[in-house]
């Protein structure tokens, strides 16, 4: 196409311009920004971010301007350009990996060194011996070998004792055979696989002698160090393009009766005697599975940032965007309204924007709790099962550690709860912002298509839900029988049972400690009558799924609100910050609260955890008084997340209020399609009369 | 990558085959498919869908097998082929509109020609002249003049009154100059602009000598016919990629100073006259607003079967999907469970399945009351007034036909509702397919993003509950002055309003008439006490934005409930189908209703219109039993939907159940992706060893 005239170059938007709009909305308050950031984050870690992005955005290939135009094999390609380029940078600049992961994290975009990074790593280092570190461990850090997790199955996601791929000890030659027996046995779902990997760990059922011992891993290689092409006998691609999370290669993988050495097998938890060929179990596996909790409680702590982008955006976007009057504005009043003036759009916008605070403390809080809990660890008291594995085991499973099991159960809980929030709010603010919401540029739907995958995996978040509810069944029964362990769980539970016969009078408009009770109370209620159908009624477990699910959102918005109301009340955030801010702090967790029992109101009502009164109040008096107390906020609270617009990449989201601008920039200069003038009529067989810029000539006849 | 090696052609997937699995769903219930099909279309509509369908898998350019693989740039030329073989096909066949329209439905994505199709042959056709329609609307109908509907402009959404374009009568040459005066003035997700249309119907202000006299239609050339570049003074071009529809060349649109002929304001309704240059109104326009209310109409129709694709996928896949065992399951009973099985899976799949039914039929009413309305219209009944330009109108302006403004408030609501429901049923039957969901072959992703729009245009659903509250609360003074006009909707207020001192009894459980009775119940409830709040206690119109998304929602579930209940009391549905069949359908009309009530408990709760017994007896008993009735029918249910496997695209949806052949078929044969091997190593500065299959040799170093 012609490039922009000078005509088009010269418009300006109409009106006052985003940027005047946004410093109006940012002189109707003065919190602190940079202070309230600092109690986010830290000065330290806001600092170490800022360095490191300077870094990133002086490379070349960092460059974002053709993420949003590319297809699937160029994002690719330039996404494993840039996994390259970040492993060089971190041995350039020697960063530690707590800043290789916040340099992955302002990059915005899976990178086909992730699982490399992450599970292959770990599984090397915590279920290996000290030979397995020798073979394998140390090329893997040197990036010789680089590698995935291959656990899930076509035919099998969290059912792992399901997995069909087999493990089968040779007490001839001392080696495994691994098979595929089906096709449904082909890994699949496994990132960094399907290009990238040249090692996997894999999941398989281990038999010796016609016996099985369930599910193992085993270190394979599967693609050939110089041609990096699949070896003999194993079977591996990329298994396609997604919804999002296109720049990761997801991969598949089958073995025809593949055969491994004897030290593929990590044996630190468990091995095969070569000379006995007899299984031996050794320590406790409880460790892996801390880790496997400490990934959930990462994903609730991320969940209020990954939140936080798109609030960021549509709140901006919504100062900016006008449309209609007010319909009771005085007739001589001109111009169009800011949407965010709009209850409608502020009821949508500020609960989720107060969830991003909740949510950031509470994961905090969960952080807390998994060192506490490590500490304990280490301190002997291991658990001896995994809780994972649970879906198909007996209900009444003890756990090694009730610690591990309180936080399991919590992690569990909250992991559903949090990256549902997250992903369903990321949609309503793409849905705010209008039409525009659309388009690629506002940053948000392609953000929201990449974090989708949260919701399903690190435990499905319903299949969770059954752990929650089976943790607080047996707490529940612990109570009965006066054989609690001491943890908050069994605290809320037991008070609810003293106050059984007086009940309760719960004060949520007027006290702050009270929606916590609240929570509490229907919390323990909802439990009690779930304990009632299962123990006395007898309903069949199927039956009570749903119950189940409803129970184990009630006790993680317990939870999220306990949390957020703790973290305001302790010392180190009120010392840290100003009266007037800890106030509209404050306004944000009544506003997550109430929003959130009047959404639940009637399990508030029917537990009487409060009156229909105080509910139907809290709906239409409570509520709306905060939206408009907290709005004059809106674009400071958001500016406290710090993101960087080279972060959001977003036209709709910029710091700037730059708009339309940056829509029509990107439309108008980078969009690759008007690259191309078509034929458009259909009498004619030719689909191009030129194309401009990619040199291929005329086009092929349809 | 190597082609797939036999020993991998030859692996079946475990356990019991799909289309076992299909067969013995499909054996549990006798539901007569076909005839549930002939009563959703008419054999002769399935007859018609079957011919077309032939016709198009004959034609190579409509195979579908790169569809998820393609990047922006082929989809669109190959959408842009498609068009053009299918207008090509339209005249060959000598397919009527309907015909056609079928067609377009079939392939099942945005084409470029969707603009031209619709809107500028509709609105040439229907504000046209018949000096214009010799000018513009036959070249129009022989695709030498290619167009589009260009009104939303890059800062100007729903409100038509805001937009910036002017359109200046210049007396002396007897011309008009169409201009851009801001960069918020171009035109902006205009359909078909991008790269395809010659010609756009550009709603302008319209103003004569300093005088503006609102927006107007004038169609103007914007490329030129021969070399397809743009005119001199016209910037136009594609906005870009989108969450989806990137099949379609969305565009934008600028003038500077550009001048167009006297004929090219369309005149049917207003013109300028040449010689006194005087501007005048004649006729009416409310036709055109009939067409506008008659798009919301088909969305509603629509909405049913967007989302029965969605379910039908979902539930197929389910009765394959295999996870865990029934945890109540006896000891010795082996192999894991379909996860339909599961109640939690059945809670979020079934009421979805009976929505389909649902909206389908309510649809149906709506159009039997389009053409009601047609009928009037023509008989001179005609209406004065655009309902749409009211957001910005005050609230009382009379409309000039109640059937007009009955129908448009209900297909707003309707509208609304009913696109809601489709677009997060398609979500939530993408999350209960679980991991497999998210990649593209589970067919449901693709169709979702390409849908999304659908909340949004023709009235954000947001927006248009306003114009339905506003209808309700006008019925209601009409009531409360006994001046009411004879419609259902002030039928409902004024019973209700009868009963205030008695209030009511209704058996929710028992009876389904008296559900329908809650539904109005709570609807009028609603309506009067938003009538409270703005008339009595004055509150100002913003702060009741969100009372009335919630009456509108009210009333349009209402609407739902009633239309589905009258269907299948209809003569027309009870002789069509056998009784069984009729049960099952009675069955999912309850499940519909009571799992829509037990999710707004509260307020029916509230409003009186059922006791909290019967909302806790609906939600724990009345549901769960409606699931295990219906569940054994499921798979035939969907069936009866009639979807072609073609049509689908989806590995997971697969009629015949071969779901992981077939998603292993995909992404091992057809995957491009798998065409590349990349060097992994990040100390080596190439990013590829060799490439096959692009023919492009080495790639660039980095």
């Amino acid at each position: 196409m012609a490039p922009t005239p000078d005509w088009v170059k010269q418009l300006k938007p109409s009106g006052p311009q985003g940027h005047e709009l946004l410093a109006a909305e940012r002189a109707k308050s003065d919190l602190p920004v940079e202070q309230l950031s600092e109690l986010l984050f830290t000065k330290e870690v806001l600092q170490k971010k800022q360095r490191i992005l300077n870094v990133l955005k002086s490379e070349k290939v960092f460059d974002k301007s053709q993420n949003y135009f590319s297809g699937r094999t160029d994002r690719f390609e330039k996404a494993l350009a840039r996994a390259k380029k970040l492993r060089n940078l971190r041995v350039k600049h020697n960063w530690d990996l707590d800043e290789y992961r916040t340099a992955t994290e302002l990059i915005s975009e899976p990178g086909p060194y992730g699982l490399h990074d992450s599970m292959f790593l770990i599984t090397l280092r915590e279920q290996g011996t000290p030979e397995q570190h020798e073979v394998f461990l140390k090329k893997a850090k040197n990036y010789e070998y680089i590698g995935c997790y291959a656990q899930t199955e076509l035919g099998h996601g969290s059912n792992v004792r399901g997995l069909e791929t087999t493990a089968t000890w040779n007490s001839k030659d001392k080696t495994f055979t691994i098979h595929s027996p089906h096709l449904t046995a082909s890994k699949w779902w496994i990132g960094s696989l399907g290009r990238t990997a040249n090692h996997a760990v894999v999941m398989a059922q281990l038999i010796i002698a016609g016996k099985s011992y369930g599910p193992h891993p085993f270190v394979v290689q599967i693609r050939d160090l110089k041609t990096h092409e699949p070896l003999e006998n194993a079977h591996v691609g990329d298994i396609g393009p997604k919804f999002g999370y296109n720049t990761m290669d997801n991969g598949f993988l089958l073995f025809n009766h593949y055969k491994a050495p004897h030290v593929s097998m990590l044996a630190r938890f468990s091995k095969v005697d070569p000379d006995t060929n007899k299984y031996a179990r050794q320590g406790s596996p409880s460790l892996i599975y801390g880790t496997l909790t400490w990934v959930r409680s990462t994903i609730v702590m991320q969940a209020g940032s990954v939140l936080a982008r798109g609030v960021t955006i549509a709140t901006r976007y919504s100062a900016i965007r006008r449309q209609f009057q007010d319909r009771d504005a005085p007739q001589g009043e001109k111009g169009e309204n800011p949407v965010i003036n709009y209850t409608m759009v502020q009821m949508r916008l500020l609960p989720l924007l107060a969830a991003t605070f909740a949510l950031h403390f509470t994961g905090k809080a969960m952080m807390d709790l998994y060192s506490e809990n490590q500490k304990q660890m280490n301190q002997g008291n291991k658990g001896r099962e995994d809780p994972n594995q649970r879906g198909a085991g007996p209900e009444e499973t003890q756990s090694g550690s009730d610690i591990l099991a309180d936080l399991h159960a919590t992690s569990c809980g909250l992991k559903a709860l949090s990256s549902t929030i997250a992903a369903e709010g990321l949609e309503m603010c793409r849905r705010t912002c209008g039409g525009h919401g659309y388009s690629s540029f506002s940053g948000i739907g392609p953000w929201y298509a990449d974090y989708l995958p949260t919701i399903t995996w690190e435990g499905d978040n319903y299949m969770l839900t059954q752990q929650v509810a089976r943790y607080l069944l047996k707490s529940a029964r612990s109570v009965l029988a006066n054989q609690a362990p001491n943890n908050d769980t069994t605290r809320i539970l037991t008070d609810f049972r003293s106050r059984s016969e007086i009940g309760c009078a719960f004060d949520i408009i007027g006290s702050d400690s009270d929606i916590v009770s609240a929570f509490a109370w229907r919390a323990s209620f909802l439990t009690f009558e779930a304990l009632k159908h299962r123990d006395e009624q007898k309903k069949p477990w199927n039956d009570l799924l749903v119950d189940f699910y409803r129970l184990s959102k009630a006790h993680s918005q317990y939870m999220v609100v306990k949390n957020f109301h703790s973290a305001l009340t302790a010392e180190e955030t009120r010392g840290g910050i100003a009266g007037e801010t800890l106030d509209v702090l404050r306004k944000l967790y009544r506003l997550y609260a109430l929003h959130t029992l009047e959404q639940e109101g009637s399990e508030f009502y029917v537990s009487g955890a409060c009156s229909r009164n105080q509910i139907s109040l809290a709906r239409t008096n409570a509520v709306m008084k905060l939206l408009k107390a907290i709005r004059p906020h809106a674009v400071r609270l958001v500016d406290a997340w710090a993101f960087d617009d080279w972060v959001l990449d977003s036209s709709l989201g910029r710091k700037d209020g730059k708009v339309y601008e940056d829509m029509f920039y990107r439309a108008s200069e980078l969009n690759p399609l008007n690259r191309i003038t078509v034929d458009p009529y259909p009498d004619s067989e030719v689909l191009f009369k030129r194309i401009e810029g990619r040199g291929e000539g005329v086009r092929s006849k349809l």
